[in-house]
């Protein structure tokens, strides 16, 4: 099993982030847009995720609290650009602790011989906004998210 | 009376966008909310504006049609990030000749002495986006809309 690159090149206001998946490109789409299996894989393994908007059409609003064991909970929302399909999704995304702060998602799957290839793209208002979301420590929730979505696939392929 | 400029560094998805207006800030806030004043300086002087929704607040819609004298037409939309206000308008805008192709628009103004310097800041998904926009001829319509706002905020403080 892989695991996810990241990319921040210096003075960018971009972040690439790719993973290999052995699963189909369908069932890693169907992982991102159906809520119930979203809060199985998404965020760092230590926080509960809750959905509580995810209206996966053009325009539609997602937004999700994710929770510590402290009772600390965690707000994120933004809106579909285009309707969700495995070519592009493309999300705005806010974290609510930042008000004023966007970021413009886009994911992409890729299938090549049963394996997908999945690439985010984010990209931020400005390098200072991409740089402190780096210094953040995202980094270990994209890793967590990565490892818990390729358990995930396997379970469901296995069911 | 200066005009707009644009930088676009090579090799960055971004384009700044800054120019001074004669005009106390609250006022070039008004001629960019209020969709009667936005028709009058936006875009290329050779075509008409007209505005289909323009809901200025967080998650709210915008979209406009912009026709040529072939009844060619041309429209864009986009979503509010946020409450717009005088220290940020935070805008995703969406050519609707090129759909998928997002970009996220920050807009401020800055009081100075009864000037008011006006930045915007778009982040495109790619560098080749960013690089797809300036060829279209962006300028000629960056220029247009500077140099009418300009003309409207001179009439609006002579009425």
């Amino acid at each position: 099993m892989g695991k996810t690159e990241i990319t921040a090149e210096p003075g960018s206001p971009l972040i690439v982030m790719t993973r290999a998946f052995e699963a189909p490109r369908d069932l890693v789409f169907r992982a991102h847009t159906d809520p119930d299996l979203l809060v199985r894989w998404l965020g760092p393994r230590e926080l509960a995720t809750t959905v509580d908007r995810y209206e996966v059409r053009n325009g539609g609003v997602w937004r999700y609290v994710q929770n510590d064991a402290e009772g600390n909970a965690y707000g994120f929302h933004g809106v579909f650009h285009g309707d969700p399909s495995p070519d592009a999704i493309v999300q705005t995304f806010e974290f609510e602790g930042a008000p004023g702060h966007v970021c413009l998602q886009t994911t992409t799957l890729a299938e090549r011989s049963g394996k997908t290839l999945m690439r985010t793209v984010s990209v931020f208002q400005s390098v200072e906004d991409r740089d402190a979301m780096v210094a953040s420590g995202m980094e270990r929730g994209v890793h967590d998210s990565g490892e818990r979505l390729a358990e995930l696939l396997v379970r469901m392929q296995a069911s």
